[in-house]
């Protein structure tokens, strides 16, 4: 089958297949992955090499420290404001310009003062903001503690072409959609997270980027687990983490750096698979309708609707049985969605858009 | 290797050769357990079979909600007080036996009043208290939002041979390293938790058995991911849950069930387990010294020191170099500890029993 789930999403075959393997036996551990302890020289060594291989792959160094944690993006939703807005008298700022944003910016309000930077819910959110939508007059800039962002809207299939700036308001980068997927100035961000189901890995792993300033500014006191700070110190071990799903993200950043040659030619390639599928919506005479307006068009996630929504059940079944899974749009708006993360290869693409040609000649 | 792990540690053979499978191809899925969607149709029966196992073999019914959640114990040490204490005006009671009971009290600290019932410090947290010992004062029981209690102590290896009763108190008890290896009076509990990393499947997955009769008492306006109605009201897919953690904890349950006989005899065997350890020590004549005081001694983590403590390294290196893994003690405490979790073979113990007494032999 292809695979174009939104996440849980495709993996690449070695990285299965070295999992596969690990789970006979992880070679100079005497048990397999799922046995060893997380506080063994063996996982220590698991550890350091993620860590390592995705600080290279991010372009982050010492400024920055790294925390693999649980709970999803959405837990993040409620560590952020926990731990930087609830003690800072300050205000959390929100893009919001999607399902996504909007879910983080509500969070925000159990916690402390925040408010909306940029709301696209007036055009259905099918873009990004442009750069002078998101100027924070001065005194704004002032009283920010940070300003929360989503550089892809998973749902919507929108995207940043180029990462906002906010000089020097603290940007915080919900990434969960695309980390990974290409290179990112991260010198404009103070914080970047994602889960790891999308690009990095498997379900139960959240990567946090986040720079060792920022975690200065944390509040003290917190509950253990919720507490930045903590977490950072005691190198994500805290408490047993998820060894397996960690392992899995090892593996992903190596064939990311030595089966594929790294984030720029990873980047090339999802923007070429990305045009195959935009290219069919475009020459289709309106009978596929893209969401997003083509300035902002998600080069993991993209959706689209058919002119005949009546058509899009057959749509799906007849994808189903040509091969192609995951392809409902998010229970929140359906409509169609394919998502073409790293491990989705050319080949599928073409692929589908072999199959979208096809049914619109028998159905256009 | 024989895997003595504290955790994560040991997994049946039969539940490791199937997760490998499912890393092949999942049956009926068309993709591997790591690629399905968690709103797919096959995801949703592996959670609703795993749901009705573990209920099966807890002997939990409708009056009770099964929540599969991220984070270990160590998020519920946090989340307990915050759901049940922050907004109840009442104080959280702790039994104190040892270091994660003493951890999940200090947690409360932070958000409400907590209180210590019974605090086994002055005895080097060498048994669990009697039940003459837990009794409440009625005016303090009617002051008590709950009483945490923790059913077994992995670093100390203490472990309450009965539940304990507390009458009209919600009583909240901890079961991590105990889970699934012995049937519970459910009957005395309101909620009981535990990470899976034990004896129910793999790190990164925790299991909470909770009464809708205490879900009820929750705060309002939590964050999502720590709001516990709303995580059972999603059917704990608020977010992505971790989707092969819950597979495993499946494929476990299907092992206690079908090749074990259910949780009796997966008792049994446990107990003849321990006892094989717990004789050699007996035996030794002060060579071994146990933890523990015999009433109190856990059937899942023996510990023990040697009387001559400069030969501990010794006997590790050499337990290692025969084949038996994890046997360090945990860094908090020292001394040397065995892990009799499900998975580990009534086989792996003789085999330590001999080992360890052939070492008194040569040195004692």
């Amino acid at each position: 089958m292809h695979n174009f789930g939104a996440g849980p999403g495709a993996l690449p075959l070695p990285v299965l297949a070295a999992a596969r393997e690990a789970l006979r036996e992880l070679p100079g551990a005497g048990a397999t992955i799922l046995e060893i302890s997380h506080r063994s020289a063996r996982f220590e060594e698991i550890l350091a090499e993620a860590e390592a291989n995705l600080c290279e792959l991010l372009g982050i160094g010492d400024a920055w420290k790294l925390l693999f944690l649980q709970g999803g993006a959405r837990q993040q939703f409620a560590l952020i404001p926990i731990n930087f807005l609830a003690a800072s008298g300050r205000c959390g700022e929100y893009v919001v310009s999607g399902y996504w944003s909007r879910t983080a910016h509500a969070e925000a309000g159990l916690a402390g003062g925040s408010a909306v930077l940029w709301d696209g819910a007036g055009e259905r959110y099918r873009r990004m903001p442009r750069p002078d939508e998101l100027a924070f007059p001065p005194a704004r800039a002032a009283g920010a503690a940070y300003v929360h962002y989503t550089a892809n809207e998973t749902i919507e299939g929108t995207q940043f072409r180029e990462l906002p700036e906010f000089g020097p308001v603290p940007a915080i980068c919900d990434a969960s959609s695309e980390l990974l997927s290409r290179p990112l100035p991260v010198e404009r961000c103070a914080m970047i997270y994602a889960g790891a189901q999308k690009n990095l890995g498997t379900a139960g792993l959240t990567l946090v980027a986040v720079r060792r300033e920022l975690l200065e500014r944390a509040a003290p006191s917190l509950p253990a687990m919720f507490d930045y700070r903590r977490l950072a110190d005691a190198g994500s071990m805290l408490n047993t983490p998820p060894v397996f799903a960690i392992y899995v993200t090892l593996l992903v950043t190596r064939w990311i750096r030595d089966d594929i040659g790294g984030l720029e030619e990873m980047a090339r390639r999802n923007r070429a698979k990305a045009r195959t599928l935009y290219r069919v919506l475009d020459e289709s005479g309106g009978f596929y309708r893209g969401h997003a307006l083509p300035e902002s068009r998600s080069h993991m996630n993209v959706t689209w609707r058919l002119a005949d929504a009546e058509l899009e059940p057959l749509f799906l079944d007849q994808a189903t049985a040509a091969g192609f899974m995951g392809l409902g749009g998010h229970r929140s708006v359906g409509g169609l969605r394919a998502s073409l993360y790293n491990a989705v290869s050319p080949a599928s693409c073409r692929a589908l858009a072999g199959f979208m040609a096809e049914f619109l000649r028998c159905h256009g």
